[in-house]
Parts: C-alpha cells; sequence; structure tokens
C-alpha cells in the first residue's frame, strides 16, 4: 500500500491539543502505514508527544503554526488575518500534496473558508458540500449533504451532490448502486419549492444517478435511501434539531431512572448495556463531516469530540484517501457532465 | 361561561370514527359545558354513539357528510370533487359560526387547502401557518411555525408568523413576554438567507414582538425560546426528522433492553416508569398542530391518533376557543400593522 500522509489541526476544537496526541496513539497502532504530520504549536505539541511516548516516532512530524483559528472568529477574518493558523497550515500541506488528507475540530465556517480557497473545487464541481453519515434503522448509515456549505442552492447544484454522494457512498460505505433521494416535505412531484422539484428532473435524466424521488424527514433514518441531498441551510438546521432532540431524550430517560432507587441500582448493575445504547445514540463513531468536491480530502471532526471521536474522524479520512475519493468524484463529474452535452 | 360548540371530523384520520367516538366520550366529561357536532356518516356515527351510550347526549349532534377525504387525495382534487366531505362540512360549521373551532385527523393538506378556502384569513394576514407545540429541556412547550403550510415565504409572512405565535404562547401558554426567536444555521447575524436577515430586521424594529435573535436547530428544544420562526420547508423537514430520530432512537434502546432475560424481566417490573419515558418520547398530549390566521380555530390531529391524543386536540381546540384565539390574533395583526405605517 502506498505511502498515506494525513495532516492533524492539532489546535483546533474545544478540547485542545491533547485530545489530537491520544487519537494519534490509537491510529499509529490501527493504521501502520500511515504518516502524520501534526500542525500547531509546536512547543505544546512536542511536550504532549513526549509525554505519549511518540517523540521519536518515525511517522510522526510537526508543523509549527503560530495562529490558531477561534471557535468565534468570522471566517472572512481568519482568512485575512490568520494566514499561519494550524487549520490553514494543515489545509496547505494538502493543496501542497504534502499530505493527502486532513483533520480538524476546528470552526466550521472558517475550515469551510480557508479549505475553499486553499484547495479550490475539482474540474466541473459547482459548489463543495458538507456530507454526514447518519444511521439507519436496519443497520448501516446514509450521507446526507449539505450540512451547511451552502444555505442557498440551485437545482445544478443540488444535482451534483447527489452525483458526488452516490461516488462516496459506492467507494466509502461499498454500496453497489446508491439509492438517491431528495429531502422535501412531501413524496408527491406536486410537493416543495421550484427548486427541489428542478431537481428531481434533472435526477430522473440522469443514467448515473439511481434516483428513487423525494423523502420526507421522518424517513431520514429509515433505510429508505443511502444519498439524502438538500440544501445547506435545510440540512444544517434539519441534522442540528435531530441532535437537539436526541439530547432531549437521554436527559428525560436519564432523569426517569435514576428518579428511583431501585432503577438507579439497575443501571449501575447493567450499565455496559444501556451504555451501549447511549453510545449508539451520540454515537462517537459517526463523528467526522467531510467536505467534499474540493481537490483533497478534509474531514471537520466536532469541536468537542474526544480522542476516540477524533481517531474516527482520521479513519475516515484515511479511508477517503486511500480509495482516492477525490479523483473518484472528478472522473463521474466529468462523466455526467459529457451525458448533459 | 358562554356556550362553546366543537365540531369533529369522524372521518378523518387511519383509525376511523370509533376513535373520535372513544375521545368524544372523554371530552363530554371533561368539558361539561361544551357541545359536539359530529361530522360524518350519519348510520355509522349513530351506531357508535349508541354503543358508547350517547345517543341521547343532550350536548352531541350529528352532521350528515356523505364523502370522505382520502389519505392519498390531492388537495385541489378533493376542495372540487369532494364538497360534501366530513372535513368540508366541519370546516363550514366553523365558517357559518355555528361551531367555534373544529378538530380533524384527515389529510394536512386537504385541511389546509379546504380551510383557507373555507375560514380565509382575519384581516391582515398574509398567510395561515401551521403551528405544533414541542416539548422544552426544563418543562413547558414551545411553539413552532410554519410547519408545511407555506414552503416558501417571504420576510413579512415570516414576520406575521412571529406574531401569532407570539399571541398563541401569551393565550395558550401563559407566557407573558414570548421570546420569539428566527431558525437559521447559526447565531451571528450573517448567516442564513436573504429572507430570513430580513426577517430579523423587522422582527429588530417591532415594539411588539420580543425577538432574542437566530436559534440553532440543536437549540430548538433547549427552553431558548418560546415562538420558533421558519419557512414551512424548513420546519416541516426538521421536525419530521426529529420524528424519525425519536422512533430510531426508541427502537434502539427497546432492542437493547430485549436482548437480555435480565433486563427485559427488569422493564416488565417497571413498566410504569419507563412508560412515563416512552410516553414523554412519543407524548400523545403533544398531538395538535393548529392552523392560525383563519378566521376560526382549526386543530389539525395526527392521521394516526389514538383516542387519547384525539382528546388532546379536542382539548387545544376548546383552550383557543375560548380563549377567542382568533380574535386576539387579529387585534395585534391590526395593532403591528399600524406600527409600521
Amino acid at each position: 500500500m502506498a505511502t498515506l500522509t494525513l495532516a492533524l489541526d492539532a489546535m483546533g476544537g474545544d478540547n485542545g491539543p491533547s485530545i489530537v496526541i491520544e487519537a494519534l496513539k490509537k491510529a499509529l497502532t490501527t493504521h501502520p502505514t500511515v504518516h502524520f504530520i501534526v500542525v500547531g504549536d509546536e512547543a505544546e505539541i512536542q511536550s504532549l508527544l513526549s509525554s505519549a511516548q511518540l517523540s521519536e516516532h518515525p511517522r510522526v512530524t510537526i508543523a509549527h503554526a503560530s495562529q490558531t483559528v477561534e471557535m468565534t472568529d468570522k471566517p472572512g477574518y481568519s482568512l485575512r488575518a490568520k494566514p499561519d493558523s494550524s487549520m490553514r497550515v494543515a489545509l496547505e500541506l494538502v493543496a501542497n500534496e504534502q499530505a493527502a488528507a486532513c483533520v480538524s475540530a476546528g470552526n466550521t465556517g472558517a475550515l469551510m473558508t480557508k479549505a475553499y480557497f486553499a484547495l479550490k473545487t475539482l474540474p466541473g464541481v459547482l459548489r463543495p458540500a458538507l456530507m454526514s453519515a447518519i444511521p439507519q434503522h436496519q443497520g448501516g448509515s446514509a450521507f446526507v449533504l449539505d450540512l451547511g456549505a451552502n444555505p442557498v442552492c440551485d437545482s445544478d447544484t443540488l444535482f451534483q451532490f447527489g452525483v458526488m454522494g452516490s461516488v462516496a457512498a459506492q467507494e466509502v460505505l461499498g454500496i453497489a448502486k446508491p439509492r438517491v433521494a431528495l429531502l422535501n416535505i412531501g413524496e408527491e412531484d406536486t410537493k416543495g419549492n421550484d427548486v427541489v422539484k428542478a431537481a428531481a428532473a434533472l435526477f430522473q435524466q440522469s443514467s448515473h444517478i439511481h434516483y428513487i424521488g423525494f423523502l420526507e424527514g421522518d424517513d431520514l433514518f429509515a433505510g429508505k435511501a443511502d444519498v439524502i441531498v438538500c440544501d445547506g441551510f435545510v440540512g444544517n438546521v434539519a441534522l442540528k434539531s435531530c441532535e437537539g432532540l436526541a439530547d432531549l431524550l437521554l436527559s428525560n430517560i436519564r432523569a426517569n431512572i435514576e428518579a428511583h432507587w431501585l432503577t438507579r441500582w439497575f443501571v449501575k448493575l447493567f450499565y455496559q448495556r444501556l451504555q451501549r445504547s447511549w453510545d449508539w445514540l451520540k454515537p462517537d463513531h459517526y463523528n467526522g463531516a467531510s467536505l467534499i468536491g474540493l481537490r483533497g480530502v478534509v474531514i471537520k471532526s466536532h469541536g468537542d469530540a474526544n480522542a476516540r471521536a477524533f481517531e474516527s474522524a482520521i479513519a475516515q479520512a484515511i479511508e477517503a484517501a486511500q480509495r482516492s475519493l477525490p479523483n473518484q468524484i472528478k472522473d463521474r463529474v466529468e462523466q455526467v457532465l459529457l451525458e448533459q452535452e
């Protein structure tokens, strides 16, 4: 297997570089041929690597970056004022092909702006999209995009999201013929707004997409589609609402369990079994949204990710890079554009 | 207390008129001064009333309707082809002021179309909105609108949703100064699309609205706002996605519990306590979306509502009618329009 190098933004995220180093330590074992460039404050990183006994590791190097993008920085500001941020340096490593992929837990808006600036879109790609995997009823995952890179989309952009999402579902989820759906307020042709209806027509005309029609919100997790397309406003609000509901449900269930001494005892005794449910509900292993359509692999980890979650994001980056996902996307977009001529 | 009359569409919904009659029986006791007109197939209703010992009840009358709107009927079709549907007859009773409110579990699209046609909007109201109460973290509820009546909205319409929702929150939720928020993909002024930003400006300028800014999806249930405004596309998809996630979480938790004999035993023993969580999660008592902005009270019950859920929808209709919610909304809209001149 060819040598793969990943750039890790160590300074992004709420929990600082220590969780990145902790995740790195595990990743070095899990992925024995991958090299890592840890980007950020050199002194701080060296100290953490030393504590983790990774100072002399042959597959770990440091790239110094003097600035950090704060969670409150506006994207435009960070682009102008922080050219030497760990996020930017990590992205430049991918742009210069010194790394195949980059993982950052930093400010999403800044990451999307900087990534677009540094990496540019693949030939033919109109807009990059933020894409995540969501769990499905009978197991497995589906991809949803866009989750916030583009609040307003036209029908050509939505169509391309379906094309890119399909490639990702084939390569990363291993689904031979991914079912693509458009998120809508009803299943009938007449439902929704003009952009969604026009996008549906484009999907129906394309031989490259296995389009299955409109999908309503309550079927998002139902296992009916493998790639679910929407604009960034709807996608962002919908998925964040789900996160909010999950929090509410969990705290309510916990409160009900803790309200009675006998149920509390039960929980202590069967903690592990219940933990499996909690984990699945706030699954660390789903951590990691990818910014697809760019000339390199960029994975966005949750700002408050712990080491295990960050490790999951690293695994996603490796998977996408090993499968040359950007190239695969480029080829498919080219084929689709030829078909449309 | 003045006599209030409710029209109940007995034929809408998946579970037929029997659950409506069951709900009616309880409602007659809970609300000892309210009269009910049960709308639908006279023979069938008479038979059910007889079984429920309600045939001679002084506060129950039947209004015959020869047609039923099917769940698959397109709104336009049902408007033209089914003038004698139970749904339409029930709405006409409100339009003619023979009833103060109407409750239907039928096809939402048809209900919104027929209600708009029969009842018209209040003076000054641009568009009616479908509004529901959602649970909040520390208890209590918040109203969300629009949930599907208007897939595309301009900023004036969104602003009015905030005005109407505020009135409802004051009258129905008893909140003196409801906090109004706009659903968005971020909190900063720069986030979102043009319509949302323009609506924000309108809210900021109005003395009638306690506007608290943008609210992200993951704060929908967080107790930060009392009235949450969005267009019908976003609202519908977001809330339906939450329903889908709740289903997924519950089935996953159940599966984990049932996988082990000891946890199954536990569930049997403490069924009631757990049931409280399940109930709260798929709460029947939240059943009932209202179509506000019309010249009468219209409550939409879930299509698959059971008797308890339908009873809850009846209670909502009574509450709104007793507080003359349409009149209150009319007055507030008028004040706001004066302010804007």
